[in-house]
């Protein structure tokens, strides 16, 4: 088995420590997190040892580093990571700033092999599916795609200024999604954003509902729905329309159970979290790591994919800003 | 346009009537009805002119005769049209009385090619679309079946008495389905029977809940449920298993709009009545009379499928009452 | 009943004339068009005579005017019925041309009350059901609309020059659609149009898929896709997303019958011409054109739907060649 | 962690071991199987340690033993590990003669909180949200049940003659969910059978249809459908009618993809093992085997579901073989 050790104990923390020592590749050997109380229980419940970041960079066993600390650490801890000579599984976004980001290209670039940016979606075995049905021409030449992403409920207002907004923090799966699917880059954005929901996200200078245009060099057209808030859980769908054809993927449910009464036939309840809607795909990119560390598989994502997600994420911000369509 | 007159204005009366007055090959000239006040509106808003059984025997130019009186005048209604020399289109059942049917039976043979009984599953374009695929050889061989046929609503106590008992008046109509899509006739019957629903339906001597099992010379088993109460609406659903796949015809929605909210995914009522779900089936069946008027078709259904059915609820019956399987 | 007549009677002719000798309020008496050949047939099947245009507006006894000639002489045809005192059912479009219509708006308003142009949409059960229950409140405030709305094939090129393009001939429906289902008017448009599908299409000008964000000084958002080909039938669909809940109108199929096989559980098909589609919506337009001529409703949609409607599809044109958004 | 070992790294026993392995409460220490080719990678994959029967039962640390061994070895196996202390997870069935059960009653009797028959249904999610639903009173009072059990292809037939035949084998799940369903054991089974499939499964004894109706002591009533080959996957389905409303289990999919064709709109495939659909109810017995460890939970099912679903299994064969229904 491979040692790892992660960094960070929160909430997304504790999904990747919980895969990490579930996979039978995998061998957590090491929490890092200076909140003992957070950290302590949950290394104990994985048979992981409390150690500084230092202490784990320095031990020659310890192959991989699991980066799941705040947002605004995560790009320091990947440099620290990779400059140790350890490969590096860090919990998306690499960084918020594009401008930062692309100061550390070129150390970033050499390590390349080593970077796993763990981008969920492309994960999910569903989407997995739905570019697998593209990719073999179910449906001829992909023409055009749809993805909604909606969240259950507005997240507090206290996340809102360090999110980034809607885009660098919500929109960003999509801006990863919509290329990776349509097999080409965007060259064109359009946005229009409302707030609708929360006035509270509005007076931070946020938005909670957008719908965004790109377009391909190959005239492909991708529109993205976004809404902090449905009220009947997780809203996460595709649909791809092609020159023979049509796909998608619909909401999962918690389970195949309906019940029919009076008023109609009632399906069961969408996943609420995206812990629950994407625990699969969370569980997958562990794995992926462990296949990057194996020396089986190239790092599905990384440097470029951050960078070019957070340059679509400003583009369709500019757009909002400017009312005009943005070319990159 | 070919001239009919039709017995009987109830409420079945009214569903033929005014699908034979939308029939384009078909012309309602008459209503025969000794209630007046029933059928004297439906006579005008129909422009059919409100006359006598023997004056419509009588007139040369009326070719067809829709027999929807009550079901104990079933029979006689349609004797006299057969001697008169007019075709028949008899709502179901033509008599509930298996020897008082069998009596008749030489005379009946002898123009079973005017005489058509309307048992309006074999009219439902799910159906028939169903029956398509299996002789269409989409699942293989056919080798069982599953009918599910649930009433909204327990009938009025009244009703009860002159019903003939759930099986005469219900499952009939799937006694009449199931060696259609089979292709083949039972040769043995298991039936159980409860009374679970209302008490009021045992006093009288008959059951609301049953599950009849049928099986043919070559093996093929057929799974009947019927319950006299839902909750939710008409449940008809048919499931067929072959030796290469299945069909099935699910329930069909009101509409196919659902609503998403906090509990999960809601969608449309299902029809309630009867009149509602098999609208179309109604509708076909003139227009399948239409045919039998015009020399097109013979009649789909006749004396033969209304003693073949009775005598399989009849062998239910008595299997319920003896507790054992009966031989047909 | 009430006496009708119709001019044209070509594709949508023959629909509208079988639905108007069908209503049981209406009694089609007579069909004008120049193509006796056409015209006779249809005229035969359903008991009308062939008439002229003059004759029919002179016949008192003629209160109603179905408008189903060549697009370019619906304007021409409305304005001399309702000159004639007639009552008008003008198939869609009034006219292709705004500065047309702008310029008859007084003579049109002053007979408001009995042009009904018939935008089908509004009268399909389902959209209609869609609209009872956002008005109704179970979604909550409505937020935003994902409108699909993507033809089977691609019409003959000979088609194209006349259609006034995609978006007057075509998304029209769904400039009609969404101000009805939102409540609300659009004031902003914003446009991407490809031509992905037939080179010929291009070649004469014309777009085949488009992509189309609207609007509304509340803040409401509205996408709607367009495509001229499918490859699986007439893909009609939308979704409504509110501050409760979402509600969506999925594709309808043409039975309830799936069939599983090795290779998955498949449907039935989608229908595939807008005539089988919206077979209900052509039925209930002219049940509405009853009530109209029966004094129990005003025109659900006339001269007002037609030049909003008109002005969003010359906005969205704008929008492609600008490349900008467009305030209405 | 609680020490654990298993009997048998046969096709379950690699399922059970696995799931063993991955539960965060359960430390799979040993392996035990005679077959060091088939056992050793097995073992060396998860860490565990090949021993002898003898040993681990000698060991004082191993508190569970799980017994994968083959069926006849199934009884023997856990009366030895029960005589030494253990807490034993059976791999359902315990054994397949009722007669050699009853004789072992005594002693299981006595150690009933330590041994738990691992019926693999009960754990499915979607059975216990059904099972909760009908539990909670969604659908009011219970009044039947519809179970559909299909394999999706016929076993090799070197199998059949130790499988103890369809209705000890394969049926055997069913006997044990509809009384748990029900909340109440049946009082009488009526079977028919056929061998439509397969002549070789009829050659050796056996068949592979069977509809099978049981009755409990209130009237409720309950459908079992059987067959060894669907062609299209594990057709593994329940629906249950009640007072109130219905409630059903559909088929799951592998994903949530659809594609839409010419043809129509094709689901995902059904997965086509039982290893594959039941992959969370073989994890889920296995953590309530923990929770037994852990002094949390009685065992869920043991002896008496055991003896209660052979005595339906040996009922329905009885009932085929008389062709009458069998009083239990």
């Amino acid at each position: 088995m491979i040692k790892v050790a992660q960094l960070g104990a929160g909430r997304m923390g504790a999904v990747h420590a919980r895969n990490a020592a579930a996979n039978q590749r995998l061998d957590l050997v090491a929490l890092v997190d200076p909140r003992p109380d957070v950290a302590g229980p949950l290394a104990a419940e994985l048979g992981a040892a409390l150690r500084g970041f230092d202490e784990v960079l320095a031990d020659p066993e310890i192959r991989g580093i699991i980066v799941a600390s705040s947002t605004d650490a995560h790009l320091d801890n990947t440099l620290s990571a990779l400059r140790a000579g350890k490969a590096v599984f860090c919990e998306k976004p690499l960084d918020l700033r594009l401008a930062t980001l692309l100061a550390a290209k070129g150390e970033l670039e050499a390590a390349e092999d080593r970077l796993f940016v763990a981008f969920n979606r492309r994960f999910d075995p569903h989407y997995r599916a739905l570019k697998a049905r593209i990719d073999g021409g179910d449906i001829g030449a992909l023409e055009s795609l749809h993805i909604v992403n909606h969240d259950p409920a507005t997240p507090p207002p206290a996340f809102i200024p360090t999110s980034g907004g809607l885009f660098k923090d919500f929109t960003i799966h999509d801006f990863d999604l919509a290329p990776w699917l349509m097999g080409e880059a965007p060259v064109e954005v359009f946005a229009w954003a409302s707030c609708l929901i929360d006035p509270q996200i509005g007076a931070l200078g946020d938005v909670d509902t957008a719908k965004v245009l790109l377009t391909t060099a190959t005239g492909r057209l991708c529109m993205i729905s976004n809404s902090r808030r449905t009220g009947y859980g997780y809203d996460q769908r595709i649909e791809a329309f092609g020159s023979n054809g049509a796909a998608r993927v619909d909401n999962v449910t918690n389970t195949a159970v309906s019940v029919w009464g009076e008023s109609g036939a009632k399906a069961d309840r969408f996943p609420y979290a995206f812990i629950d809607r994407y625990a699969g795909a969370y569980a997958a990119e562990m794995d992926h790591f462990a296949d990057v560390l194996d020396g089986k598989a190239s790092p599905e994502a990384g440097l470029l994919a951050s960078i070019a997600s957070l340059e679509l994420a400003e583009a369709a911000a500019r757009s909002v800003a400017t009312g005009a369509p943005v070319r990159l």
